[in-house]
């Protein structure tokens, strides 16, 4: 089963549209890996976690921050297809 | 547990950005209704299918068209909160 994708986001905080978009930059980007991307608003106030197969690799909370949409792809790609090259999208080393 | 609604869209026929919007205004409307949507590419081409807790709502090939956008909020809604008022969205009968 190909890998599925979880975006957790605030609707209290309107991060839908911030959640909508980095869903389909996923599947754009990932259109034969990817299983699916599923939003979820969230219950508790301030979140915007990113899952791989349940494993969180982006928590706002904890990085202080929300990911670059390139850093989220180059995470998501380390994690599911480490031979996908991202193109101008990826980092210097792998350039 | 909230209802889910899955949209499985065929993305070798570009409908991404179709399903991907219509999962946002799902997300809108039903705001405090939905647990989560999904949005999963398809491996059958042509396909554009939207399931409320796995029970199939809307088939694209089953009906021959797309729904329009207050039809698909209409039928998610006498589903999932029947009492939920669409406002302009709604049937004339309920306005």
């Amino acid at each position: 089963m190909k890998p599925q994708v979880q975006i957790e986001y605030c609707p209290g905080c309107r991060w839908l549209l911030r959640a909508g978009w980095t869903a389909q930059e996923l599947l754009t980007t990932f259109e034969q890996e990817l299983g699916a991307v599923t939003l979820r608003p969230s219950e508790t106030g301030g979140r915007f976690t990113v899952t791989v197969d349940g494993v969180v690799v982006w928590d706002r909370k904890t990085e202080g921050r929300f990911p670059e949409m390139k850093e989220l792809k180059q995470i998501i790609r380390d994690r599911i297809a480490p031979e996908h090259d991202l193109g101008h999208s990826d980092t210097p080393e792998r350039q």
